[in-house]
């Protein structure tokens, strides 16, 4: 699991969501009430599986040199409060942070969007860091949603998953999204996408694709 | 023809046509009624020519240990009413997708779109993966046109060429126009390209060059 | 020459100013009514200085294996016309091309465009490949201009330099700064520089840094 | 000190800060009135630590082969008038130069923003290069502010930190923010963040986190 989380901050950067070390990942150890994070500070290039910390589920460091990420207690608090979720992201991605900068959730313009997020990418609560306010907004949320994403307003996005790769591939695909919406918006509106057709591309492609498993 | 297919999928990474695994090419096997595409949700980094699957022209797979591509039917369609098609490819990228998402064609403003479009790039009908739908506005909407790209939409982009190299250089310069477009028409309007010189430079740049046969 | 000028198309690539093959760079050769030029249609990846083909000032080919650049005869015409340049360069880059196709000069609201430009970038006429049109079009629009840019109305923007690398940083500089301006006049009017500055900034980078001396 | 200033200008390209050779990185060395800056002219790919140059606090060239920087003085105005500062950088990275250009701050939308910047990014002056103007508008814009960058109108931005490094993350972070505001305003006004809550991110960042300790 620390190899996996390393290698996934990988992704991060080269799908450009992350400037200098804003952005992590997280991922829940199968069977126990733990973890795996990336340490606070440290740059992408010298990421080591090593180098990887271990947490519980109220964000303590269980294992590890470094002191954990600076968004530990957000990622913790929705591994407590959603236990079906096995992978957390966070990024301050250019375009959905304009979205989340403007409090508005991004509409389902893009087949691709229905097949993903079933819908919007909806907008969290604005939340300081330094309590659980983060997370509660997360989880509040993304409770009952369809989508795997959700823009912190005036923050940045965080993603949850069954596993830390398809936390990942959310926090990718609600970026391509988020850009593409934004540059659709730029000259004229998108037209929508019917409510029906939204459904039955979401339907199609969690069941017969069947890459998401955990909502 | 697998390793033609297989090196054409690195030409979209690097030219940033696609987030994940949300694009494919294909390739008719020349003399059969065969072609060679992308198997389904394998990353680009992981493709090999063996892991490559073959379908006949009803989308079936016929050789391969993957899933042909969730796009298969579109582009088995197109093989099927298309016969001078050797090549597809599909994609959702940025501004060709943000066009396709207003419903909009791209007008033909600068010379290099004369050259390889022949005219605007035009947009197909709304249509659900599942059925024949999408592969029926490819092939209705590029029948008779000299672009080789058409905008599904609320979709992406299919193009189409004589080999898949063809197809793959469309859908580069179908993205890259739809930028330039895009970005011209943020600050004005661009000045139209007169009909009878976009026919010259196309009647040129198709026979003097030769660089599609297929249209 | 023919190394330097197959190098100097790999700066195309890493500034991202071309396309699949739409974009080239030529070198006179010094001391001969000769110039090194790209061959047509092949790919910047399989450039080698062998591949490179020699034309003279009428832009007929002299040596090498393959056609030239189909641009060659506006290469030719501005080394027959402006003995002092000893590179050009042809792209068809993305904001200076959408600047372009509105046929408006790029402002000069940025001391690096002072520097590198000495005032506004110009745009020439509009004209079709196939006679000495485009070449015409450049001469008329950089003789005594300080610009070492145009841009091509509805077409894209040819550079020169006392030598290919000057042209080269030209096309990335007239790209930087097409982006820039274009950028900050999305939200607003950008403040002009007073024209004594300008000229100021211009002697100064041209005289004390002599980093092009072929104006 | 040569080392490190020589290897971080390779951030400031991974970063998509600079265009050719215009931006630059130097480290004033601990104890001494020296600091090491980038020589003129110099592509990134030929940086060497021994082509790095010394020079003290007026400017002069102390050690190396090389002329230093064009925007020594600059730099070196910013070590004489600001003992804390032990890095500089100087960019014209695309977004924070088109705020720059229309004189305008960058509004405090972002948590990210309000812990590196601690409010908005300044405007600074117009000067020209050839004399103290523009060491003395950064100087007097920065002193007394919380953020360590200026945008120095119609020109780029420079950024000050304890040491090289930390210059340089102010300057990946200024050119981050610079574009998800300018992105976000493109399609409406972002909220606002309350000052209050501004002070209580600056305030955990630089004192719980430590990052910067300049100022």
């Amino acid at each position: 699991m620390r190899k996996t989380v390393c290698d996934l901050h990988a992704e991060l950067v080269r799908n450009s969501l992350v400037a200098w070390t804003a952005g992590n990942v997280s991922g829940r150890i199968p069977g126990e009430d733990l973890f795996v994070i990336k340490p606070s500070g440290v740059s992408y290039d010298e990421l080591t599986p090593e180098a990887m910390v271990v947490c519980d589920l109220d964000g303590n460091l269980v294992e590890g040199d470094h002191a954990p990420s600076s968004d530990t207690a957000a990622h913790a608090y929705v591994y407590r409060h959603l236990p079906e979720v096995g992978g957390v992201v966070h990024t301050h991605s250019t375009y959905a942070s304009a979205w989340a900068s403007r409090n508005e959730p991004i509409p389902c313009v893009l087949t691709a969007m229905a097949d993903e997020f079933g819908g919007q990418i909806p907008v969290g609560p604005f939340a300081l860091i330094g309590d659980d306010s983060i997370g509660q907004g997360i989880v509040e949320t993304l409770s009952g949603a369809r989508s795997p994403a959700v823009l912190m307003r005036n923050h940045g996005v965080f993603t949850i998953g069954k596993d830390p790769k398809a936390a990942v591939k959310a926090a990718v695909m609600c970026e391509d999204v988020a850009r593409t919406v934004h540059i659709a918006r730029q000259l004229g509106e998108p037209l929508p996408i019917p409510q029906a057709d939204i459904d039955r591309l979401y339907d199609r492609y969690q069941n017969v694709y069947g890459q998401r498993s955990t909502r």
